[in-house]
């Protein structure tokens, strides 16, 4: 079950039960975060155990193999690891990164292991808790680098020798004596400057921070379009922590998957790896929206039984009709929602994008459109089959085009996310009307078709 | 046009055209990167030219706006600008960020930018475009801080005191006199170690590189998943250069917008602000593809003519099922590809994922075949009709979990990208068998159908 190849198991296995420390420690050194996390969720407990008491030596080696560990993965780990190394484990991270783990907990969990931690870090740990999840406070870190805006670069340099390996050190920040920011300089700026001057003078007044309250989004955003490596959160001014680049890459991550699984109606913690009744639970609410709105589709066929008991030819063409609309409409989708999330929407506007969508739409239209035409003229000898398909399909792509841009840009609007089911949305959407202008066409001009 | 809250654009133009140098910094200071980006695209040439040249005292704004510009506008941004000004902005840039630039100019207009660049910037971008596209070496800033082993940490501190503003001073790295990396350290750490420790005491000797052939996604995967500021750029062990973090966010968004265009059936440079008509000739190869799917599908259906003109009603749920094999397809299908690009299949394998996909297919199968199936019973008071939908929509579920699972695992294995044409594919093999089953299964028992 367990592939790697840069360490042999079974041997890994020996040196933990029985071998020296440091050989141990050089294996576990030899393996990457993945199989690291691999070798946590398979080995027996008292083995895992041992391993993340060797890994809290080695905070960033343990932090890695932590994040490697899935989401929904996490509950089996926790469980080889039981209750006291957890704790320790959450000792030897940093706090963003412990608060993640503990809401992979259950509330029970979460209490006993906090109460097991101490009092400082569990203390701290709470106060993180208290933030929303998605907010900014929710991801920083408490810990950072701060001098008053009177000390020397001298004087800061000796803040930074006296940090804590937990302390992240992209920034100093200048924060005045009732903790308000003033100012930003890197550690760069820093060595480069002399030792005697204030770091007022060389600090950056102008400070990019988020609010505490702030959207994960939000703070993914300022850090990626600004090129920062991290940013301070604040409250009233107030500096309270940082988030650091690293979480903004997870948030990105994050983010990515939620438009793509929005779109196809797909729910947060289905994974590849999730077991088939998780997955099948959280699939079928959406399967159910799925089937209500097939039934639509069908509703609308229905109508126009007497017409096809008519001319059976045109349920031949009705997956044709059906089957371009729904492409179209997820490719003008997929550019809207894709748009929405990098920002692009500032370099156009909703309308327009909508007047572009709904010309391109309508181009795409008149050349499928002809081609199907010429298609059915030929396959079935029948013009005026041709012309009718065609104008359905015109009208189809224009309908495509409309709700593929209007349903994101609505969803924005009122507050949801933009991808939310746009998929299942945009194919009814799609099915629906070209059904109707499909089948009502041929009702108008049955008298020509036969 | 141009919305922007923060500054009076009539008055910045005034500022450009007569104002003193330092009211137009103040008022430049005052925009987003996005917002700059959309001046340049807006105002006349001989203003937009002066933003710049401002602008290029001012590296990390310069770089920034640049960056802000999609790149399939920035055709428009040289014109205004002319190619003097725009050999001038690359100077001011990192070689890495203005390779970009170069390349969104076309042969010509490149060579010409080049010689106006000098000899010196000209030679070094020149070396770098020789990298292949997407490859470490095309993204790597060849500027990079480096010291022998033999190097005490105050001369070290003092190469960081010496180094130019293009230089990124994440890392320190370790290099001997023939170019062979053989370590690395902080800038944090050399802060807190004494001034005569040698630099090779404190390094890190294990160092984490890439190829300068490597693929920029597992570039991206490596700082990512190693939790990196920056990562150096390799050749035969030699160091050529350092990818940093901000362009592996870039990547790492590019490769997500890539994601989700490929299942789609989207081309890159298919984008919400794009000219229609460029994006009409992207999207109607994907359009022609479909539409043979789509013809495939009818063709299926063609040979069941008979059987529907015997029973109309079946022409009405060949939406149903149509509908739920490609929304259960494309589930698959988005879970498969995400677990890919996210690593998660490691979590996983191929074959225990394929497996798991379709129990979750056939339990969804047995309970939306159970609810449609007594749809059509109530509906249509005929059982039969109930059952033979029933059991088609389990057979064609089956087939969804199978070729939403199968097609971007074959694909991931003949080395293409996993999510190419990925909706359309799932959904031609779920029409196509969805009708199969239920026309072939309803003309099989037609006698008790009808």
């Amino acid at each position: 079950m367990l592939r790697t190849s840069r360490i042999d198991v079974p041997l890994l296995r020996k040196a933990v039960r029985a071998g020296p420390p440091t050989l141990v420690r050089r294996m576990l050194g030899k393996l990457g975060p993945t199989e690291l996390a691999l070798v946590l969720l398979e080995l027996p407990p008292p083995e895992a155990k041992a391993i993340v008491t060797h890994l809290c030596a080695d905070r960033p080696r343990l932090t890695l193999t932590i994040r490697a560990i899935p989401d929904e993965l996490f509950a089996g780990v926790a469980a080889q690891l039981g209750e006291a190394v957890l704790a320790r484990a959450l000792g030897a991270l940093d706090a963003d990164d412990a608060v993640r783990v503990l809401l992979l907990l259950d509330e029970q969990e979460q209490q006993r292991v906090l109460t097991l931690a101490g009092d400082d870090l569990g203390l701290q740990l709470r106060r993180l808790l208290r933030y929303a999840p998605e907010s900014a406070g929710r991801h920083m870190n408490p810990r950072f680098l701060a001098v008053s805006p009177q000390a020397t670069v001298g004087e800061a340099i000796r803040a930074v020798r006296q940090a804590g390996a937990d302390v992240p050190l992209f920034y100093l920040y200048v924060v005045e004596d009732d903790g308000q920011l003033v100012g930003v300089t890197s550690l760069g700026k820093l060595v480069k400057a002399a030792d005697a001057t204030l770091v007022s003078k060389i600090m950056e007044p102008d400070v990019i921070a988020v609010a505490a309250h702030a959207d994960q989004e939000e703070v993914a955003r300022v850090v990626s379009q600004r090129n920062l490596l991290a940013v301070p959160v604040v409250d009233e001014g107030r500096l309270l922590g940082v988030v650091t680049i690293d979480d903004v890459i997870g948030v990105l991550e994050r983010e990515a998957t939620e438009d793509m699984y929005n779109m196809a109606g797909l729910s947060e913690g289905d994974r590849v790896f999730s077991p088939p009744h998780r997955s099948l639970l959280k699939r079928l609410p959406w399967n159910m929206l799925n089937l209500v709105t097939s039934i639509l589709a069908a509703i609308v066929v229905g109508l126009f039984e007497h017409t096809i008991a008519q001319l059976v030819v045109l349920a031949t063409f009705m997956p044709v009709v059906a089957g371009i609309g729904g492409n179209t409409g997820n490719q003008t989708l997929t550019v809207i929602i894709r748009g929405i999330t990098l920002g692009e929407l500032e370099f156009s506007s909703g309308l327009r994008a909508l007047l572009k969508e709904v010309m391109v739409g309508i181009s795409v239209g008149i050349i499928l459109g002809t081609v199907v035409g010429l298609v059915a003229f030929v396959w079935k000898g029948n013009a005026m089959l041709g012309l009718v398909i065609g104008c359905a399909i015109i009208a189809n792509l224009f309908v495509a085009a409309l709700v593929g841009t209007a349903i994101p840009l609505t969803l924005k609007r009122l507050g949801l996310d933009p991808a939310l089911g746009g998929s299942i949305l945009v194919t009814m959407c799609t099915d629906v009307f070209g059904f109707l202008s499909f089948l009502g066409l041929a009702t108008l001009f049955m008298h020509y078709l036969l």
